[in-house]
């Protein structure tokens, strides 16, 4: 028998090390080793962001268009095309590990300040009407005379108190039940669920009648989850993380494509999962609130993201006729999710549409209260994937546009997420084209975020740094536009002004890639007001939702022709709306069910089949767009220039 | 620091090994070692069940009546009594390990025989109107037309073809559904729990109708287990086993005490459910069933081996005012309990009424169809514990009489199980005192079950071995009548004749232990019908269910005064009623439904504080009672000797 020699690789700057047999895969062994490097593509060598230095040792690699020969000889590789043949040091740059940097410390005790930009009343206002009730109730005692068992008399008295006939009582707590009630004097703490009449957990008489819930977003990119008192409607504490699934692939579909690999739902849903647990323990820890006091957690998400957390395969989302398994879920204690510390608590979710619609989606409607609107409202949720809701009281309807994740940073090479040392505003100095930036944080930049780029696609178009179809004007004397290899980029920070010792740029693969999500949104919208009879005139106001949406210039944003141009003063940005109707499901169950309902009336439009949809999808491959009649605001800015 | 010194102890026959520190108890390290060894006492020396010789190495023994002077010489001991000195060589006698030998085998082919003593129509019949239903069902296939996800489209079909409105689909379910309708076109297999609304499984349309269950009794000394097909209601396969909980104390009393010990109920419950586990194995692999098929397990059992089998403490069952946690366990699925092999059933179980009156009598109640008869029935379930139901469709009354384990064995010295070797049937020589006696299985005899003691009981009073007091007769001129140490052995087997080279015998301290047996029954009777007012001669049918119930001479039982002196064709033998309640109920949800109704109706009657019992129970420590007017056969058999 011959055994295989193993190999001793060094991951840099971490000083990681694992051992593995040749020929193994150089991305895997980073995974293996518990360092999460980016990649949109899931590791088939399309998005060129797996890059690392191998520094010492012999590799493989397939060819590709990311790394150049020169870079090559320096011993840069997209580990996912990599092999290894030899013993390996390998340094992995910085900007790629951003993420872990901003995961710490990410708990802050925060009020409900999200939504201080907007006029309370036009959004849904927490309502508390508890369903997960907590409270104390007296037993009467056993005696010879009234000798009927604990269970029975429990069950009068829960009844009594809650005016309710029927009550299920899980094994679990018969277990505990008859010490509780003889070590307490006969008068416990009961947490009960109204909407399944369950027990859902007994407390000794030391307990209050505190009890709290977990409002969880589940989105492709981010988690956001908050603690909440469910007696109060506080939000005590909030923890938001990179979704850790990223290292499979940055969208959706991607994310899919991997589930269905051997093993490969149950790695996205462990590495989701992981990170859920990692929140909970920062918000337990960091608020001193006694595991035990959680009853409830609310999950929202889109479809995909819905199906991996509960462990159900999410492949034929993708495939004709793209549907759901279910878009709502049974409620389920949470330790049968792998959920830690929280066992008592149970796990509930909000339904969603369909497969490209989901729970966040109707959370989103929920928190905007657009359902209860007389005016017609578009909401948008801009995140990796991009949705959209328009209607009012009377009716609504929505569509996904799969603007892929180039705005969060996804096929673009120096993009990255709203971190520190992000680029994320954008000015074009007029004839000398030299870009001035502001970062996030205080740093030197390291990369741009979304709403840099939608500043810079902005400010390059209307400063001429680059035509209507996206392409460099190449005789315009730019000196900050260089030429390798054929391929042109325009420099926004040179190596040594950068955080990471390279250029910060941005070419014409990137600015195509970025043409391609505005166009999507923007056809989005048009279509589906055009399916009601509608157009962009009649849009009484706008919401933006998302990780994209927060921050961005809605300016820059019409000037690109990703969002109508309308009267700026129609939009709001409302941040997380998903993990907000979440929020609200927690503290009412009227609110609750209310989603259910919402779910049920949102009509949903199928875009990738509609061909009006492509026919403007292909005109907004134009800046602002083919027509410029559109966009009059842009057309005079452009004679005005 | 000091490492103690371990000794090497060695079992034989077994030539098991175990190595434990000085001072060890001997009877641990017996049940550490995996040897069950029987007790009736839980290890407190009172019983003397526990005996081993030891033949080499040093031991510490507390003083008891059960070992001689002359047997201590010979290195006999009470291994509960017993600490260990040094290394050690010790023997178990073959008699302590008969039950591992019947355990083996027991499966068997069986038809529904148990009652062929007995005209059908007496007893409630199997009726088949199945509630845990399987079938297949077809799905409308999705279209891009018809794109509504898998759940809703499956519980459409399934909401038809049964005729149901809401369905409760687990989370497990929805992770296998959409491979299982892709690869099976659409045309799936279900079973469904209509008492709950509950899917319990899906499979592919490879299956067929055919679904199982289980019916369950967990009896304080037996477990059985019925494999039925529950389509046609067919007993595929029987198993039975002693339940292994009797190496921790042979009655409910001390299964208690044992359960209040430190991970004491851990241990009651981890024994059952192991051999429970290793009776599905048995029936599943003999009959050829698919594991997946089996959809339900339905138990009954008397409240504390309820409590045990879900893991409830059971110790209020013995402190005043003794109540149960609860009488009706929730329903629950298989595997949470850690039954094996059959994770997609659920186990429902048989409510019981009370304390000392559990879901078995109820069962047993059900089975002999008692609430719906007119005559005035006394059913008898004489187990480990004694317990009677009086009545008829009008009214129920019932107590529990805690007979104690003698006519099983306990607390008598040579008492051992209707197992092989056991004498079963006695009759005494007139004036000669020599006695004969039949053996289970034509072996040597190694001891005398239940039916045998009654037996020789009544011809010990009847032929004058002893007086109606239970105290032999020493000046009859009585051979097998031996004195050793002032204490009296009636010697029924010389040891040359027995199967374990030893005397079998009966001496004062066991006549006693069996007389305070018969008058627990016999005065349990006779108190349970004047709360009604009714007279012995009132009752026109007379069931006898239980493991002791099943063998036993009725004339015999008489004699002694265990029984109503009545007409001997009142009488009739059921056998395990327990389990054949539990039979019916998974069979029919309207039985299901009406043994909760019975336990509801069955008023119970605490005799534990009742004087008159206690009168009645002192008058029955004669032979066969105080007054013999109660018993006119028995006094006449008395006059025509």
């Amino acid at each position: 028998m011959v055994v295989q020699r193993q190999f001793l690789i060094r991951f840099l700057p971490d000083n990681k090390t694992i051992k593995v047999p040749k020929d193994y895969n150089l991305r895997q062994a980073l995974l293996d080793c518990g360092i999460d490097i980016e990649s949109s593509c899931g590791g088939v060598g399309t998005c060129g962001r797996c890059r690392v230095q191998v520094t010492k040792g012999r590799t493989r690699s397939k060819r590709n268009k990311f790394i150049t020969p020169d870079e090559k000889k320096k011993g840069y590789a997209l580990s996912c095309l990599t092999k290894i043949e030899s013993d390996l040091t390998v340094v992995i740059p910085e900007r790629k590990k951003l993420k872990s940097k901003i995961e710490e410390g990410l708990f802050e005790k925060t009020t409900d300040k999200l939504y201080s930009n907007i006029k309370k009343d036009e959004l849904a206002a927490a309502e508390i009407k508890p369903w997960i009730i907590k409270d104390s109730v007296e037993i009467e005692k056993p005696t010879l005379n009234y000798n009927v068992n604990d269970l029975y008399r429990l069950e009068k008295s829960v009844k009594n108190k809650l005016k309710i006939e029927n009550i299920f009582v899980p094994i679990r707590i018969l277990r505990e039940l008859p010490f509780l009630l003889r070590e307490n004097n006969w008068e416990i703490f009961i947490t009960f669920d109204k909407s399944s009449n369950t027990l859902l957990n007994i407390q000794g008489n030391n307990s209050e009648k505190k009890c709290f819930g977990f409002a969880l977003d589940i989105g492709t990119t981010t988690l956001v989850m908050h603690l909440v008192d469910l007696t109060t409607g506080e939000i005590i504490g909030t923890a938001s993380e990179y979704n850790p699934q990223i290292k499979f692939g940055e969208d959706i579909i991607n994310r899919i494509v991997y589930s269905i690999k051997k093993g490969g739902l149950n790695k996205l849903r462990d590495a989701v999962i992981e990170s859920i647990n990692g929140m909970i323990l920062r918000l337990l820890a960091g608020s001193k609130i006694n595991e035990e006091d959680v009853a409830a957690v609310m999950v929202a998400g889109n479809s995909t993201m819905m199906h991996i957390f509960y462990g159900v395969p999410p492949r034929f989302i993708r495939e004709e006729p793209y549907i759901t398994v279910t878009n709502k879920f049974t409620n389920i204690r949470a330790c049968e999710l792998d959920l830690k510390y929280i066992s008592n608590a149970i796990v509930y979710s909000i339904e969603g549409v369909t497969s490209y619609l989901g729970g966040d989606i109707t959370s989103g409607v929920l928190a905007t209260n657009l359902a209860n609107k007389k005016e017609l409202t578009l909401f948008l949720d801009l995140g990796t994937n991009g949705e959209l809701v328009v209607g009012n009281s009377e009716w609504m309807i929505g569509c996904s546009c799969s603007a892929g994740p180039a705005f969060e940073g996804g096929g673009v090479r120096c993009g990255i997420r709203a971190v520190e040392g992000a680029i994320e505003k954008v000015v074009i100095e007029q004839d000398a084209y030299k870009c001035f930036y502001e970062v996030i944080g205080d740093k030197k930049p390291v990369g741009i975020c979304g709403s840099g780029l939608i500043d810079l696609l902005g400010e390059m178009y209307l400063k001429g740094v680059i035509d209507r179809k996206g392409k460099f004007n190449k005789d315009i004397g730019n000196t900050f536009l260089k030429c390798i290899d054929g391929d042109y980029y325009y420099v926004l920070v040179d190596a040594e002004d950068s955080g990471t010792g390279e250029d910060i740029f941005i070419n014409e693969v990137d600015i195509n890639n970025l043409m391609r999500a505005k166009a999507a949104i923007y056809s989005g919208i048009k279509t589906l007001l055009e399916e009601v009879d509608l157009n962009l005139n009649d849009i009484e106001k706008v919401f933006i939702a998302g990780g994209l949406g927060k921050n961005i210039n809605i300016q820059s944003a019409i000037v690109i022709g990703m969002l109508p141009d309308i009267d700026i003063k129609k939009y709001s940005f409302l941040g997380n709306t998903s993990v907000r109707g979440a929020y609200l499901c927690l503290l009412s169950e009227d609110r609750y069910r209310y989603s259910e309902e919402i779910a049920g009336k949102i009509t949903y439009i199928e875009l990738s089949m509609n061909m009006k949809f492509m026919d403007r999808y292909i005109a907004g491959l134009f800046l602002p767009y083919t027509d410029l009649k559109d966009f009059p605001t842009v057309e005079s800015m452009l004679y005005s220039i």
